[in-house]
């Protein structure tokens, strides 16, 4: 479907000569190959392309091609600078000024909550990721055709933010783009082990503490666990070790609701809540002046943990076995 | 692209009142996907038709539609009997005479070991599963639409032989006909969590095991885990549930080589070699009389434990530094 925004920053591009690529900080498997994906297509077309990152790339996404573009410092002001992926400009970090000072600014993302001001801001929150963009944006406006390396940087783009094409933001575009994509014959078996398949030692403890505090109840229809501060206060864990750790319990037959508790800090708890088929874990979360959705929600709350545990037992047990 | 021996399936099953479908024993989500849908359709076009299994549906394909046409014992010798994603005809089982009886056997298949005699038999081994060619059958031979109860069937089917578009047996085909069926507003997220996330209790107490028993050599570039019979002799342990613990090594950030080695009975073991990037542990596994492919291998030997891995360090050790 054509788009007149995308035409002018097609344009844009087009008519340039120095462009910067702008990533969100701390680049995902979205932001990076969509940026590099771009930044291939350009320089393809004789065009001076840096892209510029505060970080290093991180080690699931070394094999992207197109890194010989990263530059960590800027040489110059730029002409033209594309913010990418990114619906927060303070999002750039210490790269903001040099977005702000380029003549031309331009924005291409796909989030809903996106308020960047540029000259041309395209925004499609019907992509499942950026990468989606970058695509039609090479294909149907700079008319181009792709290559592997730049198929490589869009898949990996893709199945970042779609999970493996297992959220609901995937689409049926979502896949004939990428059944596309495949033809460039790019390892995609390896970009989805690379992507989703490795872990950090922390995760790998942080799983093994979880899954020996796993306890399950109510004929192994509530499953609990949790990490004490003990735990983790020696490890540097980051926000994202947690994340799937709640699914432990989940995924386990026959359980309907899982609940993980952390002690962040020494009495200090977060709670994620998960239910597989009936019972509506936001209303288990409000009672701790928490929220979420049906099937997944939190809730903070300080210590002990046992009271806790108790607490969530006394409400979570009559909606099981009501509603089952 | 026709096909003639489709075609002529497509009319035995067109020009005939009562059917029976026949899928594998121990019925997996391509099997018993493929011929739900298949019932489905027929169903839709006015025949009889039963789909006779062996064994209950197991609990993670449980919310497939259609289950109102499986039989356990056939109702009498049907005129037309299909075979369906099964290679070999002994694996029909007790089922195998009933097949043999009827006035006219059909296969359709994706197996490149098939040999199945049947006077139509289909096997098209392009096809990442089963699914695809059903998918095809009512499409493009019957030509009749799909509908959710459908598509929900073939999804199933798809994702179940490709991991979730994982394999390279997933083509650019693969995901175009899921973009199709998604257009049929199919809670696809749902499907994946039913036939991929959900883990039996003996699967997270092998998980659990393997964690705890799991150490690193040279640099954490060789993981080594490990179960032994003390571990599993009071377990109803499947072959399944081994399937996946020796990546728990694998796929440790800057792990090379992962073995996982099981004792399946007193002093007889079973050991599984992984590696990510370069070295090649099919000629480790030939050390123990094994064999495999580069980054994935497998032996049997008999114990002590502690020899068998002595011997894998002072192999594996030298590939891991000259090939560094």
């Amino acid at each position: 479907m054509f788009d007149e925004t995308l035409q002018k920053i097609a344009e844009n591009l087009m008519n340039s000569e120095d462009i910067v690529l702008l990533p969100h900080i701390n680049a995902d498997g979205d932001a990076l190959g969509a940026a590099l994906a771009l930044g291939l297509a350009l320089t393809g077309m004789g065009k001076q392309v840096d892209i510029l990152l505060e970080e290093e790339v991180p080690s699931n996404l070394d094999f992207l091609p197109g890194q010989e573009l990263i530059k960590k410092t800027p040489g110059k002001v730029y002409t033209v600078a594309v913010n990418i992926d990114n619906g927060d400009i303070s999002r750039l970090g210490k790269r903001e000024p040099l977005f702000r000072s380029a003549g031309i600014r331009l924005s291409i993302d796909h989030h809903a909550t996106n308020r960047v001001e540029a000259h041309y801001s395209y925004v499609n929150t019907k992509a499942a990721a950026t990468g989606e963009i970058v695509y039609d944006l090479i294909k149907n406006y700079f008319k181009r055709n792709l290559n592997k390396d730049i198929a490589i940087c869009l898949y990996t783009a893709i199945v970042t933010d779609t999970g493996g094409f297992r959220y609901t933001n995937t689409t049926p575009e979502t896949l004939i783009i990428c059944a596309d994509l495949m033809r460039y014959e790019i390892d995609f078996p390896y970009v989805i082990k690379k992507v989703f398949d490795m872990i950090s030692y922390t995760k790998l403890y942080l799983m093994k503490k979880t899954i020996n505090s796993l306890t399950l109840l109510e004929n192994g229809k509530l499953a609990i666990s949790y990490l004490t501060y003990e735990d983790i206060k020696n490890y540097d864990v980051k926000n994202d070790d947690y994340e799937g750790l709640v699914n432990i319990g989940r995924n386990l037959e026959g359980v309907e609701v899982s609940v993980f508790l952390r002690e962040d800090s020494e009495g200090n708890f977060r709670g994620n809540l998960r239910s597989n088929d009936y019972v509506d874990v936001s209303e288990i979360a409000e009672k701790f002046n928490g929220g979420g959705h049906k099937r997944a929600a939190g809730f903070n709350s300080t210590g002990p943990r046992e009271k806790i545990i108790e607490k969530l037992i006394e409400i979570i047990i009559p909606k099981i076995r009501r509603e089952a």
